[in-house]
């Protein structure tokens, strides 16, 4: 095999949807919603495909959409960016690999927080930097300063930051970002901060943009994703907010990895970032039911299931639910045995072996919970 | 700056797109087609945008599509190709990045035939890679099997071949082919072959898939496009053809890149991809004419133009047309002073120096390009 990604594997999500439908299996593994997104959104996606531009958009984006993404931001959350400091991408794992890409060289230490999303080991690797690992641990999969220092290193770079964190279901607070932020200042260190979920929240608590606590402006690449807003995950079309001497080298790398995203769904999306905050509030309200409704429905099954504060995620906690089998076995059992697709959180960390936490995706109709729920009942007998 | 990317330029077409916005000009610099593109595919896109799948495509491409893109080039151009050695990517720009993360490892020498695709240069650095260029000169752009042998080492891993050439507007002959063929085998070469111009040919001249070639079907990777396939070059759709040894690891790479590609469009591509030949040959006959009326109205005003046998471009011969001043210089005036935006092909060639070749894409009314030419004419003067 000639590179990383030669070596890499087909990604779980792919695996698990590929095995959904072999089996006919409920598809709770690969995170998108079962509904088909908002009309209005893919009505003037439709309109602009017939009467709209459909040759190359602008590298960076159209200027309408960086307009959009910045007042959604500066409305939502407080910030006070201006349209140069927003770049458009073809989705947030583009955008994540153009940020690897354009501040990741040869050598750096990344730290990555685990379980980690897996996209992000192969990119940093590919990159020619080296993880550092931090694992969190459930149920609060809390980060302290403890572990920042002795993780990070004089050739540490770069921080890939997920938050709300997938598949952990975590909103992480105030006081974790003051440690994050404080560790970044002492060392210097750049923070890819894939915000990806931020408006998916489960509870109360608000999502605490990272470039929103001092000192981090200026060291948070931020991304975002129109996908996660509006529940359209198959349109890729996701944003990178940060200052312009962070930003450009990104824009950069974007260049050249795609180039540009389709205008006709930049143009969609623009109208969707015009709505106001009840949007959000309805959606993560309609999330936090159905996570609810999963979670009694396991619950009566005899499960035991984590905590879920953010992310389409509900995790279930095979040891405390009595079941000896690894994550890995379980899942593929149940998908061929029992026809419910779920994603083992062991594939999301560094070592090898098998862990005992399965992670659900609860962003469907409450009958498809009710019957996934029933299944994996039969499972424990 | 942290890496290749931190250190590349904004590419051409971005900057001559933005000084054609900012100065009202004519652009003929970036290539696109003026026109809308096909009604029926824009129809299509807007149905699937209503009533289809908006969330995650498969990662390898809808099997419709991969199927439709094998059956095509079996039919148009003698290939036999299965679904399983066709995979989707967000535009033949990411078809590109992901070939090169794929199979350029960090100390491989990849050559590469300059003028180049601006795109080559920083992914085959920002993966370890060292570009071996090899200049093809005007007016026939030629390859020579001496040239292959001078410029193929040791170290040397891949190439990076495109067919027809922009911005030469060159399409390689068999005997090119044969001793490109023969270089690769001797050698154990992989070739990414970008042939996204395949269909845009200007002559009576067929365009030979390199895959064809005998013995480089098992070291070739072929990218298309359905953005040049069907001028709409805002959509992004690219395809990766290979054999599966070669295709895996793209694969891989496209998994970390963009991860997939909107549903919407890749059903609307799967549709156009199901007309005949005849829809190409009109597309290549209009072309055709075009560059024909583009040529004969800059003659008229006192330019030497190069031959065009492909893609959407016209080279202008400032030299020849005895216009003393280097191409980048020529271009920066041309688009303040005249309102016309043209590509200098130095911006394509590795030794930073200007060259003496414009290029001009003609993919526009006749209307726009008579009055460029007019404009052309103006700045002889
Ligand atoms: C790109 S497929 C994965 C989608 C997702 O965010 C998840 O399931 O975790
Ligand atoms: C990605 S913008 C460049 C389009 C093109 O192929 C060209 O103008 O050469």
């Amino acid at each position: 095999p000639h590179s990383v990604f030669a070596e890499a594997p087909v990604t779980i999500f792919e695996k698990m949807s590929g095995l959904a439908r072999e089996y006919g299996a409920i598809n709770l593994g690969q995170g998108f919603p079962e509904d088909p997104g908002p009309l209005a959104l893919r009505e003037r996606a439709a309109q602009a495909a017939v009467h709209g531009w459909n040759q190359y958009a602008p590298s960076r984006g159209l200027p309408e959409l960086r307009q959009a993404v910045a007042e959604h931001y500066n409305r939502l959350q407080g910030t006070a960016l201006t349209t140069d400091q927003v770049i458009i991408t073809s989705g947030a794992t583009e955008a994540i690999a153009a940020a690897v890409m354009a501040w990741v060289r040869s050598g750096d230490e990344v730290i990555v927080f685990e379980p980690a999303y897996d996209a992000y080991r192969p990119l940093i690797e590919r990159a020619g930097g080296i993880v550092k690992p931090i694992r969190l641990e459930p149920p609060h999969w809390q980060i302290t300063a403890q572990m920042l220092d002795q993780a990070i290193g004089p050739k540490t770079r770069a921080v890939l930051f997920n938050n709300p964190m997938n598949p952990a279901a975590k909103m992480f607070g105030a006081d974790e970002l003051a440690a994050l932020a404080k560790a970044c200042a002492a060392h210097d260190l750049v923070v890819i901060s894939d915000e990806v979920w931020e408006h998916v929240r489960l509870t109360d608590r608000a999502h605490i943009p990272l470039a929103t606590i001092e000192g981090m402006r200026e060291r948070t690449i931020k991304i975002g994703s129109a996908g996660k807003m509006f529940g359209l995950t198959g349109w890729k079309v996701g944003f990178v907010c940060a200052e312009p001497d962070l930003l450009d080298p990104v824009a950069r790398a974007h260049q050249f990895l795609t180039f540009a995203t389709p205008p006709l769904l930049q143009t969609a999306v623009a109208e969707g970032l015009a709505w106001d905050g009840a949007w959000y509030a309805q959606m993560a309200q309609g999330m936090a039911e159905r996570c609810d409704y999963l979670r009694q429905a396991l619950v009566a099954q005899g499960y035991v299931c984590l905590d879920s504060r953010g992310t389409y995620f509900l995790n279930v906690d095979l040891a405390g639910s009595g079941i000896a089998m690894g994550d890995t076995d379980f899942c593929e059992a149940i998908v061929r045995e029992f026809g419910v697709a779920a994603i083992p959180v062991s594939a999301f960390v560094s070592d090898a072996g098998q862990g005992n936490i399965v992670r659900l995706c609860f962003a469907k109709p409450e009958t498809v919970l009710a019957e996934a729920a029933k299944r994996l009942g039969q499972a424990r007998q």
